[in-house]
């Protein structure tokens, strides 16, 4: 088993802190997206997207899209159980990500990707336009995290969740094109302090 | 338990189609998102981003999202299997379903939304330019599905599976900004007619 993984990208990162909350430990090779190394043909063969992160199996089957590695390693090794443990539990936390990956996550990425010039040859075309568009987007949803995190620990209620990773990614990654929390936001404060001073936060 | 569906809208399209290919019947009330209906506050309540489709439990549970209302039901009634039956599946649908999504649903959508006069109010600011850069990405998309259904009778393989039902509903949508799948893409056009013949369908 590899994990085709690239340091300091977002996506990959989610994986890897996931993987640090169950205690497994995986062989990684990292792909640089930014060189030609993603469009090489094993890569491609790996991913026609040539996208990271990447799940390659002993038996060849390649597994791509983070949530895709994740939901794989949550059913083979279920403790602790990070994406919900009965049918509620399980949507609320679906919900859960996808609201933090809709509304933070996508928002952030686009503001990124269509204002950067690193990003110039892989996001084409970049529409300033767009970029823009979304930065309100992810203040909005900063302010929508903040009043939900009013009455819980985490995204999901009372358990750790794969819907913080992504949220916790998210709000990291936001740094690059310079959307911070406001800082009336407590409630997404102290969140953001307490899931950034676990252990698998550095993976 | 009731579910909070819009009639001709593509997102809550996809959980009536998961739910018939369950054989569950589920009472629904209708939201009209144009008007003002979905801004009410007991809808509001429900869901506070005031998006369809969200399914009440019989407790007050609500839960948005549409692949989050399939994993409940999936858990509940896992027969047919329609998101994989062991880890591998799991993941591999996962994935396909995400594909889906993130290539054609997605792309689809910006290119309604942001040139749509009737969006004018659910979407702002609309981004023309946006909504253009998104036509030649679904197409391209329609090529890689086309190129990947050459091989398996569905998307994630042998099995029906809610990326089937993602791609259809995101096909199907794409008429509205008026982007079909090319004469020459064979194996898309065949997986459309077979998936369109289910009962399933015209739910």
């Amino acid at each position: 088993m590899k994990l085709y993984d690239t340091a300091g990208a977002p996506n990959p990162r989610r994986v890897r802190i996931f993987l640090a909350e169950k205690g497994i430990q995986v062989p990684t090779e990292q792909v640089d997206i930014m060189s030609k190394m993603a469009k090489t043909d094993a890569f491609t063969t790996l991913n026609p997207l040539q996208r990271v992160p990447v799940l390659e199996l002993d038996d060849g089957t390649a597994i791509s899209e983070s949530v895709a590695i994740c939901r794989y390693f949550e059913e083979m090794h279920p403790e602790p159980p990070l994406m919900g443990r009965n049918a509620v539990e399980k949507a609320q936390v679906e919900m859960w990500n996808r609201r933090a990956e809709f509304g933070v996550f996508a928002p952030v990425a686009f503001a990124f990707r269509h204002s950067h010039p690193a990003m110039s040859e892989l996001e084409v075309p970049q529409v300033r336009e767009w970029a823009e568009a979304n930065r309100p987007k992810v203040l909005e949803a900063f302010r929508f995290f903040d009043q939900v995190l009013s009455d819980r620990q985490f995204l999901a209620g009372e358990m750790f969740s794969i819907a913080d990773i992504t949220l916790l990614c998210a709000v990291d990654f936001a740094r690059v094109p310079k959307l911070g929390i406001p800082e009336d936001h407590a409630n997404l404060k102290r969140w953001h302090a307490e899931v950034s001073a676990r252990q698998s936060a550095k993976a």
